[in-house]
């Protein structure tokens, strides 16, 4: 056994409720883990008084006290299993020297985006220092946490984040970036190689400052065709993969059920699936994984009994081994914080 | 044989180029058919042209002799195997009496939408003439057209229909429009019933009009989970099916792979995939049906010589039989003409 093995399994026993880890590991738990994604936001009447005071979204981010604070919220409110660290995957294009806007109502904006080789000479690959108020914002957590349950650190996916950098904001369609890929290989290799240095830099930062577990999303997997993902996407996301060994990592490539058999060899603990994966298939294909998911985050629109029955179900289904209970994506700002309760509730009842 | 297939085999032989409706019958052709979905659109300079002289989008709908002029822009210029009607799905809910406006660069909106059965009282199920405008188009269309190409009629599908009427318009998760399926399914249900009968009946008239293949276009299938498509979607769209046996049906149900083999029982005769699709796997749990797609749009934005052996090697996979070679998604309105031309001209020059 290597030290980093014996580092990890010594922060495993160190955490009081320690499920999250052992089930990534495929360890026995008494139960499944379960929280959420964006669990920290909208649903949370703390975090929406907290917001209203503040200059914008960007403000919470980049102030380590701030987004330790709102980490925090719905530990203490929700009882959850885990918390995950107040942050935005697009701190990386920042880092990178590519700032963004956060547009109430309308999501991140880029004033300007990368389109040449020579745009990409006005970047820099970032450092482990690059997103330093995340990783003190980690540390705060840590402290506050002090060992009840562990912290998951993330970071957006290399194509996930070329895809912001080029399209220069949310779309429907993703075609500018898209149409890059096909346009000009050259630049999208390049600018996703610098991408992809800077999130592992800043991913071992999270690490070294205390995150236990990193989730990776891929928020923009289902865009790509199948080989396009095999030569865009895949490469980067199973170098960071490698890269992190010290502790478990989850990838969420959301809408990507052409690539599944290709996530099966991917150097990471866990899978992350959205509400459209069919359950035993992906225990079929993925035998050797940890899941995570999938609740259809539209379920908590139903009446309690509907939640409890469903998320009995799903459990049910996946079976409480190697198993982490979440939606099948962020949990929508308008849920009503009772039916996360109950969702969250009947997990921890079985 | 009855007098419904006799009579299509008849409209069969009376087409000139025939290739798109033997194709879609299993019967032998030269070469696969080609036209692309939106090739009546943004990316014709004729379209343009035309459009910018009117006061809106709606005006090009309702309008046949316009609707019919910009019809046959594509034919003429691209030398496609088949013609679509220009219309647009949301001619439904305005014949059932919900209104919708289309916002330049942003898309569909409804001033009011029905969240509540009494909303629904105020809605009617429209019957044949409900969307005269576009049954017009389809008879100026057709003697234009003279029996030279056959002419491909539409609707949505009653779950993507049902989105929007309960969205209010386009959305990144259409969640209002989800969550109504768990929150109040006797709502939806009714909903469903009602757009299907309107649909039914417009289809059945266009039909009546000249239309020689039917396409049915749900565009947000892939935004369910399995579970509520196969309760919500599946039983209206078989209906829709079920319904029209005198001409050859199209589904195209996109991001809907977890649903593909449901569609094999469907009573149509071709479905449509969107570039996630695996051509090798769809063959496999479709082997009855024609296929049709799935070129990525944005391979349109590569050179030529790229489009050129895409397009080869797509045709390749599918096979020369029982295929519609077509996109993946519309064409992206910012293709160049010459690229689109390319696609087409490589398909044709098999």
């Amino acid at each position: 056994m290597n030290t980093t093995i014996q580092e990890e399994n010594k922060s495993v026993q160190l955490i009081e409720n320690n499920r999250l880890l052992k089930a990534a590991k495929g360890e026995k738990v008494d139960r499944p883990p379960v929280w959420l994604m964006r669990q920290a936001g909208r649903i949370l009447p703390q975090y929406k008084a907290l917001r209203a005071k503040l200059s914008g979204f960007k403000e919470l981010v980049e102030t380590p006290e701030l987004a330790c604070e709102v980490t925090l919220q719905p530990v203490d409110e929700l009882g959850v299993d885990a918390a995950i660290i107040f942050s935005d995957i697009l701190v990386i294009p920042e880092a990178m020297g590519l700032t963004y806007e956060m547009i109430e109502k309308k999501g991140p904006s880029f004033p300007k985006t990368v389109q040449t080789l020579d745009d990409l000479k006005q970047l820099r690959v970032a450092d482990g220092d690059g997103v330093a108020y995340t990783c003190k914002a980690i540390q705060l957590v840590k402290a506050e946490l002090n060992n009840k349950i562990p912290l998951i650190g993330f970071a957006g996916a290399p194509w996930t984040i070329f895809a912001y950098m080029v399209e220069g904001g949310g779309s429907k369609t993703f075609s500018k970036a898209r149409g890059k890929l096909y346009s000009d290989p050259e630049f999208s290799h390049q600018l996703m190689e610098m991408i992809t240095e800077s999130t592992i830099a800043y991913l071992k930062a999270q690490i070294a400052s205390g995150a236990d577990l990193i989730q990776v999303f891929d928020s923009w997997a289902g865009m790509l065709t199948p080989k396009q993902y095999e030569i865009f996407a895949l490469p980067y996301l199973k170098r960071i993969c490698d890269a992190l060994p010290e502790v478990p990592v989850t990838v969420f490539a959301k809408g990507a059920y052409f690539t599944l058999n290709n996530l099966a060899d991917m150097n990471c603990q866990t899978i992350g699936l959205d509400w459209n994966m069919n359950i035993e298939h992906c225990r079929e294909i993925l035998p050797n994984k940890c899941l995570q998911g999938n609740l259809d985050p539209c379920q908590l629109y139903a009446p309690f009994s509907e939640i409890e029955s469903a998320a009995k179900e799903m459990v049910k289904r996946f079976g409480t081994q190697k198993y982490i209970a979440n939606l099948g994506h962020g949990v929508y700002p308008d849920t009503p914080l009772d039916a996360v309760r109950c969702f969250v509730d009947t997990v921890q009842g079985l």
